[in-house]
């Protein structure tokens, strides 16, 4: 018998021209690791009958359970359904329920009559199981066959997260052999992969057999990623040993260590620490333009702490909006402490907030108002107590110089929360 | 001999855990689309030496250009070296100019003596040609095996990207074979994608050989893509044809058409069209908190239209900032079209510009301020002349919510452009 293993599989010729991201794979990736589902391999592949047999094949020659996303839609751009016809020996027969559900979905909520494309969706292989979409009229379909369970679901990514959690999540549940993985991810910051390494080999060296450690290096911080694979029998002791590993990571790199890794970042830390501090925040963002307002309040239960900021783009907007003098920008040009700390403290006192901060700098590709370098950049923090600037240069390219900026603006505000 | 065709390989376990959306992936597919060459398949493996090689092997029975990425850094996770020594069946060299460029790099840029795991980067495959990295400390490397070019860069999407656009570019160009893929998007609202088919039914038919269409449906919007891929020397042609057929489709759908997908979407064809009319834009916003004016700002240039806004998400922020009355909010509550309308009055009068946009609503996952159920929202758009709100319910997923509201406030924002 095979190991239990998962193959996911995007079916469609946007992935490969790169016109869409697949935020898919990395969903169902994330979903089947926390059930304890090994993902072996993501593929994709062309939408033709050829490459998706071809792709079936393959993953079921390596592992045993496979998800596949995308090619179902009415058109007839999709031939997936002819590809499953083929590739399991059955036909398409007419599903009088599957029929009705679309009958029912048009007649509430398309309020369309149904043409012979989407009569044509309640026709489905004969040896499937239906996997009823309650979000859309392309239904979903289980397979068994030769000892491999497979999935195929919708390519529209709402559709295909519902299907997964309220369908096939149960059946996966079902299945002989999962194993517990256990992850925990610290983050630094400041020390690159290779020093980290070396001040870590000898942990590393004494990890117990199904531990891992990985390193995942970008915009000037390290992730480092413990993972334990084990039986569902070692659970408890093998989350006991991760937490071990992570005490100890934490005590060696205390000098670059800024937090382990929650679920979506540190805009959840920053949540919890504000309410529990009492702390309200407030931004005034220039070149990140409503960025760290919107990383913010991307948290659920974000309004108890965040009231809101000001995205002065233009030059004016900081004078009018803020109050920054305009004797101080032509004194030390937009992009400057000086006026990273007026735009800090101007949010703070207009919005009543206890915490502001602000952001001003040049993301480039060229020289805006000011004589600033791209990359140079400026972010300010404001308190009754204080109101402090840090500079810093951000490299040369637009998105990386507004990305890395958002990141060090969550840090500054939560290390500032933690002294409040 | 094969057609020219690629192969994209991720090495990774934190795609394969779902750590990390594949954005490498989606980038390279498009660039090499844009060279002409047909990307076949995308795939992903883990870190380990045997599912390289395999997926090495796979590749190169398949395709005749393989790019990949991930598994180069200095850690011991990383064994894609090794895994290539196997595959290519060579040995690790000490390379001196890689390691001359370390040494500068360290000395200029890191600040911090090399240590054992740094100087092993310099150790190569010998049978490789090395593609410096100016970015990093990973040289990236190319082999030519067998009639397939196969090229091996960073993960670190930054390292990537330049090693591409610098180094790999133009050894692709001279690959024979390249063919012309021609596309075009087009932009459909508010009708299904079964709906859309039957009305284009016969322009789909007479699609000449070659050319292609699909549907693609997220977000309440359909996007019509037209691809044709022809021989180099049929480009201009077959350019004229895809432009013929896209008149066809806006002409045929023009009750539903929004417009054609530029590079990166509605916010470039909002700069243009606002800087052509000398339109000056601000935002006022609630729960999409800065999301509206961090897209606008996303496009280089965006300085010479957009001033900035106001991100109201406290309801005291709306009264206090934009100058909302609180007998208003009483009357209406926070979400309501009448609020949506001062606070787009507001964010216009206080900004100086010419159109201001504001969006209130409740994003869920509960009931926020008012007693708006989940999904529903209001945007208003304000000019000189009138001020309007529309209404919409966005479904009742937080994400989908605000992902929704911010494409649709670029509706509004390029459809009144259109009308000033």
């Amino acid at each position: 018998m095979k190991t239990l293993a998962a193959e996911i599989i995007s079916i469609g010729d946007e992935l490969l021209i790169g016109q869409v991201v697949n935020t898919n794979a990395s969903f169902l990736a994330k979903s089947l690791t926390e059930l304890g589902v090994t993902v072996k391999h993501i593929s994709t592949c062309c939408d033709t009958v050829e490459d998706i047999t071809s792709a079936l094949e393959l993953a079921h020659n390596r592992v045993n359970v496979v998800l596949v996303t995308g090619g179902l839609g009415p058109t007839r751009d999709d031939v997936t359904k002819a590809a499953l016809c083929q590739f399991y020996n059955t036909e398409l027969v007419f599903n009088q329920e599957v029929y009705s559900h679309l009958e029912f979905l048009f007649a509430h909520y398309i309020k369309a009559p149904m043409n012979a494309h989407n009569r044509d969706q309640a026709r489905l292989p004969k040896s499937c199981k239906v996997l009823f979409n309650d979000h859309g009229t392309a239904p979903g379909m289980l397979f068994e066959h030769e000892g491999v369970i497979s999935a195929f679901m919708p390519g529209v990514p709402f559709e295909m997260k519902s299907l997964f959690e309220n369908k096939l999540k149960e059946i996966l549940l079902e299945l002989p052999g999962r194993t517990a993985i256990i992850q925990k991810t610290l983050i630094t910051y400041g020390v690159g992969e290779s020093r980290l390494a070396e001040r870590i080999e000898d942990v590393e060296d004494l990890l117990p057999q199904g531990f891992s450690l990985a390193y995942l290096p970008n915009f000037g911080r390290v992730r480092l990623r413990i993972t334990a694979k084990v039986s569902a029998g070692e659970r408890i002791e093998a989350e006991q040993k991760v937490n071990t590993i992570a005490e100890q990571l934490k005590d060696r790199l205390s000098d670059c260590y800024q937090g382990e890794e929650s679920e979506g970042g540190l805009e959840f830390r920053i949540l919890e620490l504000a309410k529990q501090k009492g702390v309200h925040v407030a931004t005034a963002e220039s070149f990140t333009s409503g960025r760290i307002a919107s990383t913010l309040s991307a948290v659920s239960g974000s309004s108890a702490y965040f009231l809101g900021g000001y995205v002065t783009y233009a030059t004016d907007m900081k004078i009018s909006v803020l109050g920054v003098s305009k004797e101080l920008i032509a004194a030390h040009s937009v992009v400057s402490a000086e006026v990273a700390c007026a735009m800090a403290e101007g949010a703070r006192l207009k919005s009543g907030a206890e915490l502001a901060i602000a952001s001003t700098g040049n993301a480039g590709p060229t020289k805006g108002d000011s004589e600033a370098e791209v990359g140079q950049i400026y972010l300010a923090i404001s308190t009754a107590d204080k109101t402090e600037a840090h500079f810093f240069s951000m490299g040369t390219h637009r998105e990386r110089v507004i990305g890395r900026s958002v990141s060090k603006a969550l840090e500054l505000i939560y290390n500032e929360l933690l002294n409040l």
